[in-house]
C-alpha cells in the first residue's frame, strides 16, 4: 500500500490509529465494558450484560393506548452490582469503576452491600470482581473479591492505594478488540477449557 | 386455643389462613418471585434477583446539587429475562410470565431475543427456564428452555396448550415458605448437593 505524504506504516506514528487511540482513552469505562460484552456476544464466548439502572417511577402518563411516558421518577440504589452473566459455565459478577485520582481508589465508591453481595457470589462458586479504572493513569485493574475483602480486613485506611492494585489485582491491557479484554484474566484463573 | 364462635382448628375452615390464601392467589407471580428469592438469600441458599426494568431516560432536573428528578423517560424492550443468579455454583437465568388463559399460553408473550437468550445460557452451561403461571387455574409451571424450543420446533400453533405443561413442564406447588420454591425442580434435576 502506499502511504500518502511518506507515512510510515508503523501503528503509533499512523494518524489515523493514533486518533482512534486518543478516542479510545477518552471512552467511559462503560461504554469500553458495553462494547466488550457485545463481542463476546458475538463470538458466542460469553453471555455478560449490564443491568438496567434500577428507576423509581412515580408518574406515569398514557397519551395514547399503546404508549406509556413516565412523568416522573427516581433514580434508586442498586441492590447489586452492574454486570453478570455466564463464561464457560462458571456464574460471572462485577462491579465496574472509574477514578480521576493517580494514587488511590476511595472505597467509598462502592455500597456496602454491593461487597457483601460479590463476597455470597463467591462464596457460591462463581466468580466475582471488581474492575476499576484510573483514568487520568489509564491503567485498569481487575481486583478478585478475595483481595477486596483481604484489603478491608487489614487495612484501616477508607482507599485502596494504586501500589495495592500494581500488587494483587491484574492490568487489563489496552486492547483493539475485544477492548476491555478481562476475561483473558479469568481464563489464567480458571485455566483453558 | 379458644376460637370464637366454635370455628374449628382446621385449617380450610380458619378464617384467618382463608384470608391469607385468597390474598396469596391474588398475589402477582412477580410478587410471589421476589419473596420466594428474598427468602432464598435469607436462608443463604441462592442469589437469584430479579433485574430493574429498562427505562430510557430523556429529560432530567436537578433541582438540588444531591437531586436528580426524571421529567421523562420510556419502558424499553428487555434485551435479556427478567430474573438471574447463582445456586449451588450454577448460573440460573429464567422469564416469568402469567396468563389468565384456561387452555393455553401464547408465545406472544416472549420475545423471540428472550428464547434466543436463554438457549445461549444453555448452551454455556447455565440452566435456563421460563416460570409460566395460569392464573385462573392458580398453577405455576416450570418449563426448560428445552423443552420449549422442543415446542417451537415441531408444533405451527403460536400459543401452547396446557397440556403441554401438564406433560413437559413441571408444577410448582403452592407453598408458605418460600411461596414459589422452584429450586426444589432444579434440585431434582441436577441432584442434590
Amino acid at each position: 500500500m502506499n502511504y500518502p505524504g511518506g507515512i510510515k506504516k508503523d501503528n503509533n506514528s499512523n494518524p489515523v490509529l493514533k486518533q482512534i487511540n486518543h478516542r479510545n482513552r477518552g471512552m467511559s469505562l462503560e461504554a469500553d465494558l458495553n462494547i466488550t460484552n457485545e463481542y463476546y456476544r458475538d463470538i458466542d464466548k460469553a453471555y455478560i450484560y449490564k443491568k438496567p439502572t434500577p428507576i423509581k417511577v412515580t408518574k406515569v402518563d398514557y397519551p395514547s393506548r399503546d404508549k406509556t411516558v413516565i412523568k416522573e421518577a427516581f433514580y434508586t440504589i442498586p441492590s447489586t452490582t452492574d454486570y453478570n452473566g455466564i463464561y464457560k459455565g462458571k456464574y460471572i459478577d462485577f462491579e465496574a469503576k472509574e477514578t480521576k485520582s493517580k494514587t488511590s481508589f476511595s472505597l467509598n465508591n462502592i455500597h456496602n452491600h454491593q461487597i457483601e453481595h460479590l463476597k455470597n457470589i463467591e462464596r457460591h462458586g462463581g466468580i466475582a470482581f471488581l474492575i476499576v479504572r484510573f483514568t487520568t493513569l489509564n491503567n485498569t485493574y481487575l481486583l478478585f473479591i478475595k483481595d477486596l475483602v483481604s484489603f478491608i480486613d487489614n487495612e484501616t485506611r477508607k482507599s485502596i492505594p494504586l501500589e495495592y492494585f500494581e500488587k494483587n489485582a491484574y492490568l487489563i491491557k489496552d486492547n483493539y478488540k475485544p477492548r476491555v479484554d478481562y476475561l483473558k484474566i479469568i481464563d489464567d484463573l480458571i485455566g483453558g477449557i
